[in-house]
């Protein structure tokens, strides 16, 4: 039975992945992590007979971070954390390519994407050691392979490219540091989902089905698979010879 | 006859870089920038004939950077600039891995690697497609190569690895959005130098030998390397087999 913390849990697909994981028998508890409580989180925490557990979290704020920590800590009463999945992000709009970036926009992504993941994993890496799974799962995007880069102009994202670039190397940096002590950390792209970020109109798969290949990944992940960037695997879409494979094969960085 | 802008040439690598460019003769301009005139630049333009211009410049504030192309802009005469090289940036020093580095030295980092050099670029940018050469240079570092971290673990600069990696991706946006009007973007890491952000004592070579291969693969550049990631070439550093080897080949991001 284990615990998982997920952050931007309050729509898209920290809201599905709370939800999957939620309704699996090997799941105890669920800390989903939010800004604010929203219909959709609240309705899933009323469902769930207490599996899922609200965490009040600004993932740049870092009193905010140390306050969720100390709540969680209490609510594993002594237990460590299993699994952290770093799933909040933001997206910046930039259609007319990096030159057209305001430094606020790369700034604000940067932080969120990069600094506020670096900042969650640090304060609860004490109960993550404590853990009996030790992973930590980063949301990336193959919009942060700087090798794909060029299958992905169309993207209008630049800031967001950047910043996935910076967090897959925060993710090695941090599978170098913590793979001696039994940990998995690894980065993986969830796909081009119809969420409110991804777009509901265009993207290519379901949250559902985006949140179901994530979790397979994540729940088969092995200690060789620390410092990796997967994809995820999804039939159908696992050969389409464009960017946007789902064939379960890593990305080049 | 060409005219240059540089970053952060108050010491080190863009001191040397600008010392190097006045001396030669396809060189008409140099502009150096600089937070503050250092003894060493100040040396360097009284010896120059006017060849290099001081440019204040604090790249992480866009009134300053405006304040700069003005400068510049009024220098030229009515010409373009022809090569800008971003080399300006700072290093964090976080030997106890990623888990003990503040949120304030990452974004720190962040903000002055990625984010004023992509404010330098699109500032610039106006009086670069004026320029005949149209190259835009970001210095980076094999630090920065996510493929090649395990080799560079005992670089205890997880920020400035994270923000290396980030100006690559950078580095390829710009690359595809410029290289339709002529433009020749792309990354160069410089080696190990001998400078304060390198250290003196412990690293590769001595940083007018660094400058000089820099210098050789900016003046070689074509069109075909827009959006590469280059590095140097060191005779008898060539062959080390090591992560530290300056053998002029591409380097995996």
């Amino acid at each position: 039975m284990a615990s998982y913390l997920i952050t931007g849990c309050s729509r898209g697909l920290g809201l599905e992945l709370a939800t999957q994981l939620a309704s699996s028998p090997a799941v105890n508890t669920v800390f989903a992590t939010a800004r604010k409580e929203s219909p959709g989180l609240k309705e899933l925490i009323q469902k769930s007979n207490g599996r899922v557990v609200l965490v009040q979290l600004e993932a740049t704020s870092q009193d905010s971070i140390k306050q969720a920590v100390t709540s969680v800590e209490k609510a594993l009463g002594g237990k460590g954390l299993d699994v952290l999945i770093n799933n909040a992000g933001i997206m910046d709009y930039t259609p007319g390519g990096p030159s057209s970036l305001s430094g606020e926009d790369m700034n604000s992504v940067l932080t969120t994407n990069v600094t506020a993941v670096h900042l969650v994993i640090s304060a609860f890496l004490p109960l993550l050691e404590k853990g009996n799974l030790k992973k930590i799962v980063n949301i990336t995007s193959t919009l942060g392979s700087i090798a794909m880069a060029e299958g992905f102009l169309q993207s209008p994202s630049v800031a967001y490219k950047v910043s996935k670039a910076a967090l897959n190397m925060l993710t090695v940096q941090y599978a170098f540091q913590l793979g001696k002590q039994g940990f998995t950390v690894f980065c993986i792209s969830p796909g081009w989902l119809k969420t409110e970020l991804g777009g509901v109109d265009y993207a290519d798969l379901e949250v559902g089905v985006g949140a179901t290949a994530v979790l397979e990944k994540v729940l088969g992940a092995k200690k060789e698979d620390n410092g990796t960037f997967m994809n995820i695997k999804v039939k159908g879409w696992d050969n389409t010879g464009t960017a946007n494979q789902y064939d379960g094969v890593n990305p080049p960085w």
